[in-house]
């Protein structure tokens, strides 16, 4: 079992670490990761860490590199589940994980992610309404 | 980590086996779940074991044993993402899993799951609208 497996959840993938990521397996899930958010067009990506209980900063870059590939895919990444002696560790090692939501339980961070996407979806009609109203 | 994460979607519990199902885990796995169905009210389990490429009789009767203790507190088993090569062992190991919903990928299990839930509320719904009917 060299894989961690990408599930499909409507417009989001959802991706639960189990086992340490070592250097392979961690490859391998960035670039999963990344031709998934382009196979699937999703827009978002939750990753829960609930079961991990040992982080290092090996890992803390992973999931910073995760959230900024997608990021560039157009699509948000949230991080749910953390524990708090993990979230300590992450301080502690200088890891504030810039540039990634969090969220306490799946469902919230389910509608944290609806609530970035509807926001840019607004955006966009905005715009759209702009450019309408200046071909008038 | 010697604990399978559940998740929680709405309704729904959601369980990515990922690593091997050696005796503890598979006997917390199956104490926690039958917990989390009665706390959080849970009406569908979806078993994710598309990482899954080797399977001996032990998982086999594991996911039986979860599937039988759902249904007993009201709750239905789907099984998603199996691998071929996994389905062909489970039939010449002679486990057919009966009473085991499955599904190809997420999605489909999630509309089957959704689907069995509508039917048995359709089914209250109708038992409700006949007990209007005599006490009228």
């Amino acid at each position: 079992m060299d894989k961690i497996p990408i599930l499909r959840l409507g417009n989001f993938l959802l991706v639960t670490i189990q086992v340490d990521l070592y250097d392979r397996l961690a490859l391998n899930l960035e670039a999963d990761l990344v031709q998934m958010v382009n196979k699937t067009n999703a827009r978002g990506v939750l990753i829960d860490i609930s079961a991990v209980t040992i982080v290092d900063s090996f890992m803390g870059r992973i999931i910073g590199n995760i959230a900024s590939m997608s990021k560039i895919l157009d699509a948000e990444t949230v991080v749910v589940g953390m524990q708090p002696a993990v979230a300590i560790t992450l301080i502690e090692l200088g890891l504030p994980l810039k540039g990634v939501h969090t969220a306490l339980d799946m469902e919230r961070g389910m509608s944290l992610l609806k609530s970035m996407i509807d926001i840019d979806e607004e955006d966009i009609d905005q715009e759209s309404t702009d450019d309408d109203i200046i071909t008038q």
